[in-house]
């Protein structure tokens, strides 16, 4: 069995919570939140569960073999650190770690020490990006764009920006699906309420090849979007987040290029680019809850020595991008070069 | 009456003829097009209007007062300025010209002989926009953000990119329904097809205000989406060209700063920020072809010698964007300033 | 406080358990089941409930004032006079009994005791259905027609057709938005599994007046449709119950006569009825917990000795109905007549 | 060349010239209409067309080898009666008739003189149809249901109820995509205007199978909707015409019926029914004209004396069945037995 305790039992804690108590080979231990009020309603749902304010207690306590953390970004590196610096594995929220440097230091320290640290990419865990994955390996073909849109109203967070927020979702979705990295970063956004950060922002991530990505976070949208699309040579998906099945759709679309002849003067010359467009179709998707399988999967990577989908890495590259994108966004868009930095070559 | 001519009988120039033909105080007398072939479509449906291949033997015309010019882009400034020229009134396709420089010229020429010179911006006379533009001045409150997605599959341009294609219609809809001018731009995108320019692109607007403008445009989508969301403090809307009634939803729904009291620590924090959310109403929007509509004013407006809704100016500042905008986009997002451009100050 | 226990605790039995657990006033004692195990999780979750299988046990604790009885429609009966017999106050899982007849004898013996019989109409506490009620008395005008669609893939019942499962929640909403009384009932439908009772019905109602009611109901829909349309005189109503907000559009559209002079031959004659499309509008709803809000009256009637909104009258009028209806489907779509149904005149 | 003549020049006929006007073979001589001033149409569109107001004028052209009629439903009758006795194919408007007795003196006097009589049921032209009744034939197994929903605001007919506007389309579908004739039928209904026919009515369609068919048709809704669902053993179709494409959508969806092992009491009865649930195809459609693709069959069958997709019997059992829905409709939904009707056996 792998001693687990859960530090942080704000919004997502509660998850953490209820799927590691299922989790088979986890005995879970503590659950650790500063304010006391809500660890009441743990001691009613999971009366075999120790309660603490007390961060330290966890750490020293020989039967915890892993720490999952989910409080705010600001304490992500402190804390982290100190667990495994206890010797503690690690799973930590996404983003990792408030900055790249944090981010890095924290992945050596995992290293140096041998020890399993994850990130908790949630999304790549469901049934719709896992099928993503294996669509743009297997039928889209050259990839042309990656387009994202992810809006809706609230919910306003202080200490981070909505890049943080929001956009961190589909950059880990990025790194999962897509094999090539990309190279630079441009955005733009704004604040619309004084002492705020932003909560709009369009982020264009570049690629080597001819790839682009961009992706549009808001939280003053008045309506709620979730929706992805994927154009590639072969085949396009578009992957909507708020359908309750049919989540991704495949559809045989492009452009060809047809080489007939020579062309003829004036709008002429536009025909000799053509459309394919053929059948729709929207594979059945593995329905399983992604916290579950993610937590599954740490358990399993603590008990065997193994890496994790998310590991450290990905959450350095994650947090190096939106570190990237905010300097972007604060010249207006300019271009931030990704190449010098060293998790994304 | 009125004499008219129209130049061009491609892909629009048969929506200018078939309107023009029922315009109350026009007289459509010639219809011109380089390729014979097209022009026969017109003797046999509007056997009284003269067909030609000579653009000048309409300027020759003494009873031709006004020509309207749907031809490719690069030819809209010679054959403007020549109608100019012959002392002709002028409505061109949109966008204007292919360089700010020669659409100032046009801008030039025409104040220089008292001229009407207008630009088909035709999304600003349909009920929708002009629903838009009540509703931003009327109930929206202060603005925060305008955000376009104009995208489907196809039509390549090969003489002008898809910013120049496609969102040219959003900038003449903002330069209608805005109040305030972009101080402005950056811009990112990409081609996917050899020796073809720009396939998709991400542009954004910056504003002296907190407002902020993002328009995505997408030749190789597998979806069609035509969708403008307007954010304000008092009224969000959701324009949706695709719907076939209720294009335009207004929602009551925003961000209401929560001054209660001191703050607590960490989560709580964000609860300053509260919601509201509220009706939503989608009103009932004039159905009358905008085109027939535009084309009325026009020879109104020639008639009367009144300005345009649409007048050569606004032609210029949209021009005068996308120029900017393609310069942005070639260093990669890098913010294009547009202060130094006097028909936007 | 008023004392509570629920009886079964398959599907629906956790939902009352869950939401009488925060009733301010009452005193959850006693969770019954047939089935041990499913006890197991009321123990965990709410220590201080008691549990048992035996639902005499209830009945015998005199702190005990009302049951809630929540197990498969054959049961209702017994359950629910036992308990009344016993001087409890009933709430009881809608189709109120298996028959007329059996819910007429509830009807008659909490008259006679002089306690509360309430059906779980949940529905009808929901904000939409609130605002619907509203909205048909203030706005809608004569009422033309109610058409309900309410499908699904499953959940197959075993002991009660799709009429009795499924349309029991719409002839509930019915009962307590429209302020007529149907007059007879007309049903098709059919069974497609061997041995296993209707899974699709159609049920039209008549009224006096020329107000027409149809329910679509169906276990064997590849797509989940829950939509009601209601047409008045003056607006028309769209009811979604699967759009996460906005269930309720009214729609300022109908129909006109237009007397104006001598109609003329032909195709003509059709213009004497013209249309009104006017705005659309989607009121804000109240969004609380329809169970909540429904399991709150239902204490503070006990308490006070009140008169629920869904009380036993409304329970016996659905039940009326399903039975006309399952009578005319057997006789394929013969009208019954429900005119004789004293609940109904 | 076979020379045709179109009489009725009002909603429908226009597209019946412009199509035949196309129809390689066919020779459009005529355009007959009762009202003057619909023909100046035709004269200028298509100046070689001769036009009149005299039925009798087309019927003495010998050259005039078939009519084509898209007049009022009363007038089909005694129109394509008299066109049949003067040796002239007939392609006619649906309803064929306004009764089944005279649809059924139409086929006998096509019979005996050896004439074409071809109905007008466009739909099953359409690619989505064709479609349609290919997957019915290969992969939806036995077949469950057909339930079809086309309701919006419109079109009041004086002469004909929404049964016979309507439903005729979903009758003449079914006819063509179901292998199996109906036995009976059950219809409810309407009317709201007063003096004018029924606005919305419910249509059951029984048959010897478990198949059940359900048509629901309405002149009075605020939204228009136009969506069929087949539910078989194997497979489940939605087809929704008012999408832009994806008009027909497959689902790997059904009941599986779990024989293992005995049941248990309760609830575990209902789990002997299983769900299978897996992907969803949108096949690519023929996106011609469904009206070009009727005429040109037609045209060829006249010319090669062949028989027509839609023929007479088509149109027969289609007017035969309206008739007994009329009768239900009237008898308040009772079962009116189809196997009298010799057509339908």
């Amino acid at each position: 069995m792998i001693g687990v305790a859960v530090v942080g039992y704000g919004y997502w804690g509660p998850n953490l919570v209820r799927n590691l108590w299922e989790v088979p080979g986890a005995d879970l231990r503590w659950v650790c939140d500063l304010q006391t009020e809500r660890l009441a309603g743990v001691r009613s749902r999971y009366p075999s569960v120790n309660i603490t304010e007390d961060f330290d207690e966890i750490l020293k306590d020989p039967k915890v073999d892993a720490v999952a953390i989910s409080t705010p970004v600001a304490s992500h590196y402190p804390l982290a650190m100190k667990a495994l610096q206890a010797g503690k594995h690690v799973l930590v929220e996404k983003p990792m770690a408030a900055s790249a440097d944090k981010a890095s230091r924290l992945v050596d320290e995992a290293a140096r020490r041998n020890l399993v640290l994850a990130v908790d990419h949630t999304f790549i865990h469901t049934g719709a990006i896992k099928k993503m994955r294996e669509l743009i390996d297997d039928v889209v073909g050259d990839l042309y764009y990656y387009d994202s849109v992810r809006i809706n109203l609230g919910l306003f967070q202080s200490d981070v920006s909505v890049l943080w927020d929001l956009a961190v979702h589909d950059l880990s979705i990025m790194d999962f699906v897509l094999r090539e990295r990309p190279v630079a970063v441009s955005a733009t956004g704004t604040s619309h309420l004084p002492g705020k950060p932003e909560d709009i922002a369009y982020l264009t991530l570049h690629y080597q090849s001819n790839l682009i990505a961009h992706v549009h976070v808001n939280w003053l949208a008045p309506v709620k979007v979730r929706r992805t699309l994927v154009g590639g040579s072969r085949k396009m998906i578009v992957y909507d987040d708020l359908e309750p099945s049919e989540k991704i759709k495949v559809y045989d679309k492009g452009v060809v290029i047809d080489s007939r002849s020579p062309s003829r003067r004036n709008k002429e010359d536009q025909l000799r680019v053509g459309y394919r467009t053929g059948d729709m179709w929207a594979p059945q998707l593995d329905l399983g809850e992604a916290l579950a399988c993610e937590l599954r999967e740490f358990v399993s990577c603590v008990e065997h020595g193994k890496t994790p989908t998310a590991d450290a890495m990905a959450g350095l590259r994650v947090v190096s991008i939106l570190e990237a994108a905010s300097k972007s966004l604060a010249r207006g868009g300019a271009m931030v070069n990704l190449e010098g930095v060293k998790c994304l070559a």
